[in-house]
């Protein structure tokens, strides 16, 4: 696979970049002279074939090949609803889930949350994580940063997340292992969503409002994660597993029961 | 699954508890009076089940049934090699990597990396590194810390991980992903290792010797991860799978080549 970058403005031919761009082909993706990478546009999502020609301590020059659309499939939708965490827990969860290929993340406060949400700061913090979003995605080489939403009650979050969505709750005492169930929602391609709570757990009256509303309860495993490495864990699991659905060789070693 | 929790001496019958253990059940695991949930000796691996009978203020309450042999089977070998990354990226990683399931940690210093190893503190290192592990496992209800290696050279790093063991270099522009060979490899039962760079990744002939001995060379995907990420996505990977081995609704799902 080769890596991606976002160039504003992409046209074919050769183009000498300098700036935060430069600094994040040189120094972050290492390109030296002669290397090979695909630009996109963030604006248009349109794609092309780069190739690093020359870097100095000033800039990168670069070649780029004809346009075309952008090949790749839309992102699968994936949602995070992350119970409010202490401290600038979430600022990290946050970058974790954008990284890791969330495409919109809601949090929510919950009855055991350590924390209160003060509401005359809401807009502000969630304007902080739309731009921590935003500058993870740049780093990552992401087209589109996820969507931020403004934070809100556990049951109105899990309320935003619509069917056809295969939608989980994970809980540290559900009986049901998530495994399966992803399995088939990966399978089936459909939108995701998970929904863990924050440091304090989940309140079983939580636990049930999701279950009601449709969601799976699920495990992923009996070892306490701590609530930030949650969302890395899951999003992590769906990240490297998804290219099963496009590694040729997974399907023999599928159907070989593997 | 039941939540688990350790304890040391573990003996049946009625027992108080106090200071870290009780606000480990009482305040992490949120136990109240008629919780159930698995005790086991951190020393011995034995098992009895556990329920809260009272909690106050000073302590925490607990029945203890009669022990039996820890019915868990072997955990899993999974060494992670990580890069030497600046700051506290290492502490952080420890930690991630001790929740989700590492048995063994070993730093290794890379041509790239952006801080160096000054060798009259590698020891000091190592010890805090030990005992961030040692804390991470008791908090997530491990009965095992991972093994935390003194620090050492990339290649030497790769060279403690020998066969059977299914080993996967990280690596950003690989063109094979991770997922066909990882999920082939659970399914055999082998140890695991992972090897990924720091934050400057790693340099090509870093690569090019992983490949030589026998290390894979695989993807996670094209969008570049920081390295604090890697692990715990890989990581989180193996786990929620791993799920599939026991899960009696896996091998349909499996077989319909899902």
């Amino acid at each position: 696979m080769r890596v991606r970058a976002p160039i504003p403005d992409l046209a074919p031919g050769e183009r000498r970049l300098r700036g935060a761009i430069a600094h994040y082909l040189a120094r972050v993706l290492r390109l030296r002279a002669g290397d090979a990478f695909v630009a996109f546009d963030p604006a248009t999502g349109r794609e092309s074939d780069g190739v690093a020609v020359e870097e100095d301590g000033g800039g990168v020059t670069v070649r780029f090949g004809p346009l075309r659309q952008g090949a790749r499939p839309p992102e699968r939708e994936i949602t995070l609803v992350q119970g409010l965490a202490k401290g600038d827990k979430c600022d990290g969860i946050v970058r974790d889930a954008t990284e890791l290929g969330a495409t919109r993340v809601i949090v929510a406060t919950t009855l055991r949350a350590v924390v209160k949400l003060d509401p005359s700061r809401a807009a502000q913090r969630q304007a902080r994580w739309a731009r921590i979003a935003r500058e993870a995605a740049r780093q990552c080489g992401r087209s589109e940063a996820p969507r931020v939403d403004a934070p809100c009650a556990w049951e109105a979050a899990l309320g935003l997340v619509p069917e056809p969505a295969a939608r989980f709750c994970l809980w540290e005492r559900a009986t049901e292992p998530l495994a399966p169930a992803l399995l088939q929602a990966l399978a089936g391609r459909v939108p995701l969503a998970f929904a863990c709570g924050p440091e304090g757990g989940l309140d079983e009256a939580e636990v049930r409002r999701a279950r009601d509303m449709g969601w799976s309860v699920a495990s992923i495993g009996p070892l306490v994660l701590r609530t930030e490495t949650v969302a890395a864990a899951v999003l992590g699991a769906v990240r490297v597993w998804s290219a099963l659905e496009d590694a040729p060789s997974a399907e023999p070693l599928l159907e070989r029961g593997v």
